[in-house]
């Protein structure tokens, strides 16, 4: 474990406060700024969780919709923060300041003042008055448009996503707004990130943090995409940056603010300690990580994974969901990638495809499914099962950037077991970030090392297949709650105990290095399974064959 | 029903016995002459089953191999034969002539008297001396061997098995004997199909049945492969075919001698009635259903898929399983088709990928899992579920004849059900066989009609899904016992009571015309779906991509 106490002495008896706002819940943890020993945590659940069938009141939604209720982030100020604190024996005053991180890009609509529409009355049946989750994906059709335009016109941002913009990210979402309920948007006053909407509320400023301005904004050399471009797109949308968008942006780790009397109140900690700019959830894992030097790339690995690195080179790397100035550590260009399913990938096979006699012999054997199939998956050799599957059941985030791709399995035999796709599937996204590590490689961006983050950490055969299949020792986070101990390490920084996030990580990270090794002889049976992968995955995923693509076409028509 | 009852007067009180010798037991129908009514059946397991661990004595087998037992033939005739005609009600000698069908290529190694050599003192420890199932795969090296001798030569009979023979058939069977027991292959004074050695201990008369003899043994142009040929495979191998296997052929439905007094005791049937030439499972089924003109396509569906059909043409159809000369009716070229994997991938998929929950819910419904899963996929549309499988999970028989391929789904989503992928199955077998007809056409041999047997005919789905998916309507032979009915009018014909086997199957065929009928809007549907399947199935299959048989490399490399 590396974690320098050289900052221990001066730090004892101080604390950071970081709360993980997280799709279903928010988590707070109280970190002790010398070591950054978290003492104690608390989770708070969302009580409208997300909203994705119907409003609080009963207004139906349509399919894709996944809308959130502000008030439910408050709650998590409210319970969580204290909760943690009790729990922490830490006394209040020894707490010098708060970080927060958020999924994204979350974003809502708000007056000047902060009060989202939501609570506005007369809206609270208005669907397009409530945070729009990171995961509504009812914009496409704006992210079409958004995207054809922009490559019409040659827009000089595009490139730095991959040459597509999600339909998940804040111009798609707001336009979609001001087509579907232009009363709405013409009232709001602010279209504010929620990682952003939470130090409002903290510290009573707005500052937008450079982070999602970068990643879900296209904010790029500063500036946003032109208003003729907006436009072009819709003629009500050219003046959304200036009315709208725009804000100073901060930069991650500086003091947003200080904790007003009514945040105070609700956290029961001292009013005036610093507020921390807002963050996101996998891109404050990179210092928690340690990860504070160019080419250390983060995977932060779940139901899909993210993988972030910093570099002090900005190059156009295939596949991209952005490379942003400062996006992860201040004076290096950021870099996200994804693949969009990873976890959620393995509990769908767990769902579908465990049979009822597994079910019997993992509950004899007192196993979860998971750990049943692991067993058994683990004792095969490489390449045992014959198989190669494509890791899109949903879709391909990098490199390709097609969330119409679909997964695929090939090689099946009358004797193929349950076990045996499932390795082929676990093994499938160890070839996805094969993939990408080397897009970035074969751009110029150099991956000094590969630290995984995330609840799947905790699958031993996983990692190990990691190690194998990319040949490269893993180094794995040290902490149970990696994005909220990167908050309150920020927060640490904003609150001035430490002159940067650099110091902050070699003090306070936690990473223990090389912990899954690679076996040569396993890497090399995986070079050749990889090479299959790579074959089907330019096949069809380049356009060789877009029966994929047909597919989906065909179940559109046949579901309409 | 097409049962023409013209000859029902004259035939009225005379019946035969047909007798269908299946992998695991034989099956025994008394049918009356004049209309075909199978009057009673009776079924007797065969006490040894397949032996594929070890021999009776307990000598351990290795792997591929599959044996059986001759004695246990005689079991069916000494078993469910009177027990059928005691059921019947029908007096002894009412009945005038017994006709069989047999598994093939199953064969064994006897004297020149019939005794097989398992029954002599002292082999019963050599595996050798056994009948060698048609499942027995044991001899793929052998096989091998003639195929790449033969190409290289350019036997003339190569190009009407498509281009390979089988591992399973006679020359491949008996050359493994020679190469592993020599002693046993000396001593052998007869290489017969069990087909033929079973209609030999009823009449005392070894005739070798047309269908086997062609597409079994390659006889061609009454010709086997050539001493010269035979002595490169292996210098022993020279004199097989005048040693061993040469005999006079019997046409189909032909006598082939008269009941002895012996098989008369074992059967209860009056001692000189007609014994017909021996036949095959598959071919016989052709005129139970009537389909005795040329162009009538009959597909006996069950584990695996056989589709036969005549032709006043012989042409060189790709990825045929033989062309042979009154193969299936006399003075018509027989082809012979197939599917390796049909029933045999439906039952795969729900011994993996049939979840608890589903099994939970079939029982509260009172449903076996194939009836749960089939009710869930009806409901959908064409195309609705996204997918598109190759059907290769046992390999590929026709069009491609290549073993080694193997399986794939394309289309996988976080939603996708069992339902769908159970769904894509059937529809790829369907695709096959639609695959095999358009080879049939585009050769210049017409296909007629489509006529289904076998037990998938219950399926009602599958059923409609190959109508929609081959835009044709569907006959289905009104027989449960369709082999022994087929195996039975050929002893009616033999037994003088129709001048040959199409006036036999005009008379006592069982057809139910046009049972299932195309529609056309989910035929467009599935001609896009086939056009997928096609793209894949020549990327895949045709050498685009090798991906499965370097799969299937590793594969054995990992599991040595």
């Amino acid at each position: 474990m590396v974690n320098a106490g050289h900052a221990e002495h001066q730090h004892s008896d101080r604390y950071v406060v970081g709360v993980d706002f997280g799709t279903l819940s928010g988590r707070a943890v109280v970190v002790r700024v010398g070591d950054g020993a978290e003492v104690a945590a608390a989770e708070y659940a969302y009580p409208h969780a997300v909203l994705d069938r119907e409003l609080p009141d009963g207004t139906p939604l349509p399919a894709d919709w996944a809308l959130q209720v502000p008030a439910d982030y408050i709650g998590v100020l409210r319970h969580a923060v204290p909760e943690a604190l009790s729990r922490s024996g830490v006394r209040s005053e020894q707490v010098i300041g708060i970080g927060t991180d958020f999924t994204a890009c979350t974003v809502l609509p708000v007056l000047a003042d902060s009060t989202p529409m939501c609570e506005l009355p007369g809206l609270e049946s208005r669907p397009h008055a409530y945070v729009k989750l990171w995961r509504h994906h009812a914009a496409q059709g704006q992210a079409d448009r958004i995207n054809a335009l922009a490559a019409e016109r040659k827009e000089p941002w595009l490139e730095l996503y991959g040459g597509k913009i999600s339909s998940e990210w804040e111009f798609a979402k707001a336009l979609q707004v001001l087509e579907e309920d232009p009363e709405i948007y013409h009232r709001t006053e602010r279209w504010v990130e929620a990682a952003d909407w939470i130090v409002w509320r903290l510290c009573g400023t707005y500052v937008r943090n450079a982070c999602t301005a970068g990643y879900k904004g296209q904010y790029q050399n500063g500036a946003y995409p032109a208003p003729d471009y907006l436009a072009a797109l819709n003629p009500g949308f050219a003046g959304f940056v200036s009315e709208k968008l725009d804000q100073p942006i901060g930069r991650l780790g500086d003091l947003a603010g200080r904790l007003t009397a009514e945040a105070a109140a609700w956290t029961g900690l001292p009013e005036g300690i610093a507020v921390c700019v807002g963050n996101v959830d996998a891109h404050v894992t990179a210092p928690a990580a340690a990860a504070v030097e160019p080419g250390r790339m983060v995977a932060i690995m779940g139901t899909s994974t993210c993988h972030v690195m910093s570099s002090g080179r900005r190059a156009s790397v295939p596949g991209m969901c952005g490379v942003v100035d400062g996006g992860i550590l201040p004076g290096l260009w950021g870099y996200e990638a994804g693949q969009s399913g990873v976890g959620d990938i393995f509990a769908w096979f767990l769902r579908t495809g465990f049979p009822a006699e597994y079910a019997e012999r993992a509950k004899l054997l007192g196993q979860i499914p998971h750990e049943y199939l692991t067993t058994l998956a683990a004792r095969q050799k490489v390449g045992e099962h014959g198989l190669i599957a494509l890791d899109w059941h949903s879709g391909n985030r990098s490199v390709l950037v097609d969330h119409d791709l679909s997964g695929v399995v090939v090689g099946l035999t009358l004797s193929t077991r349950p076990e045996d796709v499932y390795r082929a599937l676990l093994e499938a996204t160890a070839f996805g970030t094969r993939t990408i590590i080397e897009a970035f490689e074969t751009s110029g961006v150099p991956v000094e090392e590969l630290i995984i983050a995330g609840g799947l950490t905790k699958n031993a055969l996983l990692m190990q297949i990691y190690a194998d299949v990319t040949r490269r020792p893993l180094s794995v986070v040290d902490s149970t709650q990696g994005p909220a101990l990167g908050a309150a390490m920020h927060a640490a920084v904003a609150a001035g105990a430490y002159a940067d996030i650099r110091a902050a990580a070699q003090a306070m990270g936690k990473v223990r290095k090389a912990v899954h090794l690679p076996d040569s002889e396993r890497a090399e049976a995986y070079d050749r399974l990889y090479a299959e992968y790579r074959l089907l995955h330019d096949y069809f995923g380049r356009g060789a064959n877009e029966v994929m693509h047909r597919l989906r076409r065909l179940r559109a028509e046949a579901s309409a």
